[in-house]
């Protein structure tokens, strides 16, 4: 059988990485002829869970039509998340939890996405299908991945059926889900050997709002006064990528990851807008964002209709 | 609980208004608050299933978000296909077995999608998965739009999981499958009582083959004598469409459900390319493509070539 490549999105995450080794292990144990690559290296959260679950990271691709004729999606579905060469190949499944943009295929194709906080628990829920187990470090990966992207069940991304899906995987790696879920967050909080630049290009994603141009980088830690230190490093980098990369205002939130709260950085125009769309007010271009810790849920939507009043 | 709303294509055939009523039973069961209804009322085929199991007709709707703000899809996904003010509501769920295209969300939804013959047997494996039981008549109508879509399990686009899944809900629909399923195709055959441009139209989809406007038309028959004395009348019939709504060519594909084969009668421009796609020649408009029953299968990929060389 011809082979196909299994990979998720660009900047890869832990849950990027952690569905592609898993649902490639899935395809495989069904017959399938597949191999989980990456479209970049693991951050350090997602090392850390690699290393600990005695796993390899996968090959890192640049192109894939080289390879296959036929790849398999996790993770993400919009092509300028993809590989850079997605439309010389077929897509022939996606399981996923985003929304559907961006994407069309010629053939019928499969197709799972489920409006949860984690790729890795609807692929739970497919081992479950179709009855293959879960050997000790899939379940682990698995595991970490619910934990990367639900921030241990406190983000309010976090469904039922995620914070189900870990325990039961926690189970199945011999883990103990709290010790071990803060362990690996931690370890993605190593902050202090990167430049401002690199700590800012981490977990960023843009969006045009109302035809602004806004970056958005997020990044997690348990050490507040650690980030704050390098404010004014970390602003004059914001001021240099909104200059160099045509953006009109870049935020950076630092979530903390212990207390469940956000600090706000923001650089460029529009900070009027921020500081409505948060109902807050910036003193010296930072603001407490109090329960705050998901982009996709608390920070893009007031910030979009801020924009759009 | 707010209400959705549960649909298949426009022009239904059994699967669309089968796919609806069955998926909208199992969300019930499953705790959600949805009506199945229909983009137009069912054909003769699809009414002598419902009548055997003693189904009512899905409601008729024109649009969507007069009466609620979120729906979900079955057995498509283009907008074209879809309910007229499709932008207007919010899509947040899909069951479905062909490409996706021409769709787009702004969030994460639920989407199911299958490469198999038949929306109804992705169902078949979700109320399995669900554990919801399948009520007699829930199954008799997910049975009819497998045997309706697979012309019985003939058609090169059956899989052995739609095969599968039809002949379990036979058992639970208490139908004896071969007789039950010839006798509902023949139930969609009944063509005398239609006239030349009824039945052009009962299921015609239009394709763009590089640059040529192409209309495809098909219908079922047990007896291809009747329709070919109606050959004039059809070409003409043919010709006054292809003037009127712009068509390059039209082709009507008459597909004997007991022998498996179809007559081809084509009408307009490219006629060379026709015979080419089949490799046959056209004898006044009128080509036997043996062994020819799916349209998307058997027909659409060879034109699309010859157009294409």
């Amino acid at each position: 059988m011809e082979k196909s490549l299994v990979f998720g999105h660009q900047n890869p995450d832990t849950d990027a990485i952690g569905a592609a080794i898993s649902y490639s292990y899935l395809l495989n144990q069904l017959g399938h002829n597949t191999e989980a690559v990456a479209l970049g290296t693991p951050n350090e959260e997602t090392q850390f869970a690699l290393d600990h679950f005695g796993l390899t990271a996968p090959r890192v691709i640049e192109t894939a039509a080289n390879e296959v004729s036929q790849v398999v999606l996790v993770d993400h579905n919009e092509e300028q998340q993809s590989v850079a060469d997605i439309h010389e190949v077929e897509v022939t499944r996606v399981v996923d939890h985003h929304r559907i943009a961006n994407f069309q295929t010629s053939n019928p194709l499969y197709y799972r996405a489920e409006p949860v906080g984690c790729t890795s628990t609807i692929l739970y829920k497919m081992f479950k299908e179709s009855g293959v187990t879960f050997p000790k470090e899939i379940a682990g990966i698995m595991c970490s991945a619910i934990i990367s992207d639900t921030l241990l069940f406190k983000s309010p991304t976090c469904t039922k059926e995620d914070e189900v899906a870990a325990r039961s995987l926690a189970g199945y790696a011999d883990v103990e889900i709290e010790e071990y879920g803060l362990e690996m967050l931690k370890a993605g909080t190593n902050l202090g050997d990167k430049s401002a630049l690199e700590l800012l290009d981490l977990d960023a994603k843009s969006f045009p709002l109302k035809g602004a141009n806004v970056r958005i980088a997020q990044v997690n830690t348990v050490d507040l006064e650690e980030v704050l230190a390098r404010k004014e490093e970390l602003l004059t980098a914001m001021e240099a990528e909104n200059a160099e990369k045509g953006y009109d205002l870049f935020l950076l939130v630092v979530t903390n990851i212990l207390t469940s709260n956000s600090l706000l950085l923001a650089q460029g125009s529009h900070l009027d807008k921020v500081a409505t769309a948060f109902g807050t007010t910036l003193t010296e271009n930072q603001a407490e964002l109090k329960g705050v810790v998901s982009r996709k849920k608390q920070v893009v939507p007031p910030l979009t209709k801020a924009f759009e009043a």
